[in-house]
């Protein structure tokens, strides 16, 4: 069973990181896979109208931290140690971003979960990234 | 000889990428190293005073993207298809950042750099990235 | 439908990587998934009795390889130029290893997948592996 | 001062790895930089003459370990949890492979270094990696 549901885990995400939350939304979290949508504004486009890198970062970063957390319940304190991106297509214009992400370890001190980025009703994926994420000891 | 100057280089940001450019600072390019300045503002915290992982992406992502421009001049439509990034330290409270890149390869295609992260003023460095970035044809 | 039948990409192999081609066998191969087994043997093992890091990237590495040459047929020439890959537990002694790989991007000059290895029989996946492959043009 | 000097760390490399020491030898080990030296014969090859991703893999790990050793002292049970390699250039035909490891971090449970890799006499890198080595408790 999760630790956390999708509006609890919007709850933390909207106390902890205000300046990001609205960004976000959390359409499910179970142990298999956490799904967080991301409404595109202009502030996350480039020239070409293609969403920003450091934006499509943020998605995946926040998506594996949510998985992590749907887990474990809430850790304000884990923080990224390492990310690979791939960059594969150019999002589809106007629509949203769905990223899909899951947890491939969780040991006691990293965490390593991947995740799929998607526009909104395409199926052949925008991004892929997988993450570290370290896990601070229980009553740090 | 390097292909654009820094001032050269703000003006390009300025113009190609006038939500962000206002972040960063060129202080010196030529063929050997790009060095790029960010000024840390409270948008890129986190909980806990760390500059958040988007924001050291973003100062990674652009400055192999200067280094590339400073090398074979103004091409808005460069691509990033890949990035790796160690989140090594929490950054220095109330510190600027100052990103160091060089280009490793400089490809038909691809090019490829890596750029280390500092808090200004401090030398172990926060962060590292290398990142691929997909070159369009000339003339494109 | 698959451009090479299992069979079919392990005759590629002994003609093509002689040298390796003794360490894997394709169990399958569709457009969805390319399955390839490793025996391990002493020369890929570390102290403590682990599958060394080298070895478990050349199986990352085959693995994706077989999986782009399911979808566009005998390429001897592609190569590798990136790779990102975590290392997340202790493969079982004395088990062989299984990967499992998925092509995420085919484009005209580059392919993308992605590699989960298992150790036969156990459910959570010993490494994780994304590279990214250079296409050759059609008659190189 | 170094913890281990080059001689040192070849008797380690050879005691703790003898199935792969012979492929390595020490050139130099300071606080700054390792330099390993790789000579490489048929088994490293692929077609076409390239040297396999694998190889240089191997090259890279085997670098940025010493290069923590000459940091630390001998512990042979530190592994590798994360690499992120780019295979940039075709290595030159003949020549050996020279490997400089920095170590970028060194904490008391993770050290992250990169390390580039040339061939012998030619001043651009073959290949740029990252690593990510987990280091175990004292006493362990």
């Amino acid at each position: 069973m999760p630790a956390m549901t999708p509006a609890e885990l919007e709850t933390f995400l909207h106390r902890e990181f205000p300046q990001v939350a609205g960004d976000f939304r959390i359409e499910a979290a179970d142990t298999a896979e956490t799904v967080v949508r991301m409404a595109v504004a202009d502030r996350h486009l480039r020239p070409g109208g293609t969403v920003s890198g450091p934006s499509l970062f943020a998605l995946a970063d926040v998506a594996i931290y949510l998985a992590i957390l749907a887990r474990i319940g809430p850790v304000a304190l884990a923080v990224t140690t390492n990310a690979a991106i791939d960059f594969m297509r150019k999002p589809a214009a106007g629509a949203g971003l769905v990223a899909r992400a899951r947890i491939l370890k969780l040991g006691r001190v990293l965490a390593v979960g991947d995740v799929l980025i998607y526009s909104d009703g395409v199926a052949e994926p925008v991004a892929r990234a997988s993450l570290t994420y370290s896990i601070p000891p229980a009553g740090a």
